[in-house]
């Protein structure tokens, strides 16, 4: 099998379209054409969304390379939640998407490595081993320092994965701690953004990025840029894109002079397109899958217009 | 409701002892005897872990104030793991115990509010509202800043639960980012504790200590003593028992004089008591529980010798 990052660039070349669709299914935002059908439980909520994520994949798999579940959501509905996580990993893979969970895990050496047999590696029962969900890549978080991200390395490494390690997130009080400016001068965004490209020596692909990669927010252009030159082997995910802010033009600062080198989230956007004011008047609620389809193709010709 | 901190205080008061029991169900260190019962299936090994769990909670609910399960150790065996996560969480509240559920979450403001709503607070489905773990406190990750941690303390101040924040971890690189020095000439981990205990001001209770709670390794004595300094309503978690290194005199330095401001975890020492050297002739492999109990009451009696 190729290495994770190769997978995921031969697909956005593929499809032309350096966009990951974040499924972040809030109830309240999901069509009441679908929530209806069910009882009004968990278990009739982890059904909905089931039923949503598959519709939105089904319709977007030609031109969309790679998902993004944002887990909080699935556990937020309990074991039913993690139910439907799990099965929207499932499908998406078959259909042939990159699935990246966004997790954010992080914590010490030996519980690092549970959470990386959960996403990545395989779980021991005894003499057997198990994959438990699977997916290609997981957001790591890097607060409590090297120890507690080299597990998920060394899972990376055995079973062609990948990690997107939070550099500069997207929000606004991201800087009280990754703004920080060290002694050296540097901040340390800046300092995890070279762990990351030291990280990632061993797992550089085809393409010269790595398997271990960064979380760059849109919204900070000057930091987008800056980081770019700094490790100019780490991938991006980038997001901010839309509904927070982050314009085409921000994000073209997160790319390389061939186009590559990042791919970006949008979840609201793309989910919600059925409600939104630029495709409402022109979907009917039960078509929601086609105003996702329609979006997406609107969001790819955008970025394309930059890149 | 008493607010988070008053119960796991009165708990503490009431039981003599500020220990929390890790319940970080490593498969290949559960006793044989209960493994053999149920089949090398991710369902055998969660079944497996419900029994281990629920004979150590039986055993030590009278002595051990809390338990601290450690989600990774959940996640691992899927959607089977998360139903034992949910079985051991809802056990130990009906034995009386404080649940502080080990994630260390932390997200941009709607998603924490997302995690939130799983482990705090209720999930809307409709116009229903549904509790899902509802533990009484959750460990965050404060990475992303304060915007991440909000939803949490709005949580927090709604259905009477709590927080324990990552101010200085006990592993090995923790220094990397939590130690760097800013402009001012503090340390990360200070400024954290102070922004800790800033958040907690509003969830003081009668203890005057705040539901907004700290992560504090023991692992790091000297930063131990300065963090009880600069944050003197901030209740700690204590981890770094044991295991990695900490001390009883080291851990001292977290309590104010009435003995009182931390809690102190055990994972392994305790869930495998009957393993260790100072047990193992003492009790056979099936009174595993009993192993657990005597090493507790060791414990609670060399904590107390320095408190």
């Amino acid at each position: 099998m190729k290495n994770a990052i190769d997978r995921l660039i031969d697909k956005i070349k593929e499809t032309g379209n350096p966009t990951v669709m974040g499924l972040d299914p809030r109830y309240e935002m999901l069509p009441e054409c679908v929530t209806n059908k069910y009882p009004k439980t968990l278990e009739g909520a982890a059904q909905a969304i089931i039923e949503y994520n598959k519709a939105l994949i089904d319709e977007t798999c030609d031109i969309i390379p790679a998902i993004k579940p944002q887990i909080a959501f699935y556990e937020m509905f309990g074991v039913p939640g993690m139910k439907a996580f799990e099965e929207t990993c499932k499908y998406a893979k078959e259909k042939g998407m990159i699935v990246i969970v966004d997790a954010k895990r992080g914590d010490i050496g030996s519980t690092a490595a549970g959470y990386s047999n959960a996403y990545l590696g395989k779980t021991k029962i005894g003499d057997m081993e198990e994959a438990i969900f699977d997916v290609d890549f997981i957001t790591v978080n890097p607060y409590m320092g090297t120890d507690c991200v080299k597990p998920f390395i060394e899972d990376c490494k055995k079973y062609n994965k990948g990690l997107f390690i939070l550099v500069k997130t997207s929000n606004p009080s991201s800087g009280e701690l990754q703004d920080i400016k060290l002694e050296s001068g540097e901040e340390v965004y800046t300092n995890v953004a070279k762990l990351v490209e030291k990280w990632g020596e061993e797992l550089r692909g085809e393409y010269n990025y790595s398997s271990i990669a960064a979380v760059v927010g849109a919204t900070y252009p000057k930091q987008l840029e800056d980081i770019r030159k700094t490790a100019p082997h780490t991938f991006f995910l980038i997001p901010g894109y839309g509904a927070q802010g982050g314009k085409p033009e921000d994000i073209a600062l997160g790319f390389d002079k061939n186009g590559l080198g990042g791919i970006v989230n949008a979840s609201r956007s793309l989910m919600c397109a059925y409600k939104s004011d630029r495709w409402k008047d022109e979907f009917q609620e039960s078509d929601y899958a086609k105003a996702t389809r329609a979006e997406a193709i609107r969001m790819k010709e955008e970025l394309n217009s930059v890149l």
